[in-house]
């Protein structure tokens, strides 16, 4: 199996995405330029990112819908669903926990902890949230794919060094850190406040001015 | 004043967040190695990134880190506080409300608006959640900064359009779908569902082994 880069891998995320919409809206085939289009690209990256998993596609028909659908669903790896657990149940977490695009494209939150006693045992949807301490032999006996990490940022690193030492693979973090992990675990960060600053340097010239 | 790099101002606001850290924690100096390993870089490129903006830095002695926090706030556009406006009163426009690390580094949520009539009028903090139809004149009089967009994906684009012509200039999306704007427009997307599926996708091999 090729590795594909991350910056592929996000577009074929986005990709699928407006797939999945077009699909929703009876479409069978969709061109690389609307696909361009959507996904803030042009044509010609579109035809060579798909053009990598084998020819389909036909000069002038476009795309089919549902092919494309499951070839990239496919390469991602999101033909079967993924075990998610959720550590830290407050007020990001419990965003995440009730996300409805988590579960639509196979990502299930299997288990919930918390730190905080006033919140274990609490029902979150079909769950209990657990105790923080219960995490490292859940990860395990649970099967979970992928750890959500949603504690303050003082918190994040012991927890993440914990999932590692549990055969955590991978993490999506939203701690507000950066977070120390071996090169053989997956790590997102999701940074809200970066993201927001990023905002203010690329609009404070003009506020400046 | 020279344009920065999305990459760059990123970086920027990593070590500034270190940095803050470093000043929580008593620290009058700071190496460009901690930096870098904090980062996720090397130090040469620390010291590329910070150079840019003229020479401070002791060789040997590491950066000041009060002089470093003022002057990446200074570039970043922080030293003055952020007016931002909220749209979608949904869980995860909860979450962003009540988001400490906002407020700490300057990005304060002046109003909320909603299109559900049961959440119009109820308190979020200081402020009243709003009617949907009074965002594009408030955002003119209340001299929004920053939007932030947190409505289903259906909405957003209809909002966006809203934004920009009430004359928005910054938008931070939440949405989970891509958003057309004008070149002028300067857009974030948070979209958490494609950093999942990195993460699907990273740990797949394994998986399939």
């Amino acid at each position: 199996m090729k590795k594909i880069s991350e910056s592929t891998v996000r577009r074929l995320s986005l990709y699928l995405r407006f797939l999945q919409e077009a699909a929703d809206r009876g479409l069978d085939t969709i061109s690389s330029d609307e696909l361009a289009r959507r996904g803030g690209t042009t044509s010609a990256q579109v035809r060579k990112d798909l053009s990598f998993f084998g020819s389909f596609g036909k000069r002038g028909l476009g795309y089919s819908v549902p092919e494309l659908v499951h070839r990239i669903r496919d390469i991602l790896g999101l033909t079967h669903t993924w075990r998610v657990a959720l550590v830290g149940a407050g007020k990001i977490g419990s965003a995440l926990f009730s996300y409805r695009d988590f579960q639509r494209r196979g990502f299930h939150i299997r288990a919930v902890f918390d730190s905080d006693p006033l919140k274990v045992g609490t029902p979150w949807g079909d769950l209990l949230v657990r105790r923080d301490e219960e995490m490292d032999r859940a990860l395990i006996e649970e099967e979970i794919d992928i750890v959500i990490v949603a504690v303050p940022a003082e918190a994040a690193q012991g927890v993440v060094d914990r999932v590692v030492k549990a055969g955590g693979r991978a993490i999506l973090n939203f701690a507000p850190t950066r977070l120390r992990v071996p090169d053989s675990i997956a790590l997102r960060n999701v940074d809200m406040t970066v993201e927001l600053e990023g905002l203010a340097y690329a609009i404070s010239g003009e506020r400046l001015r």
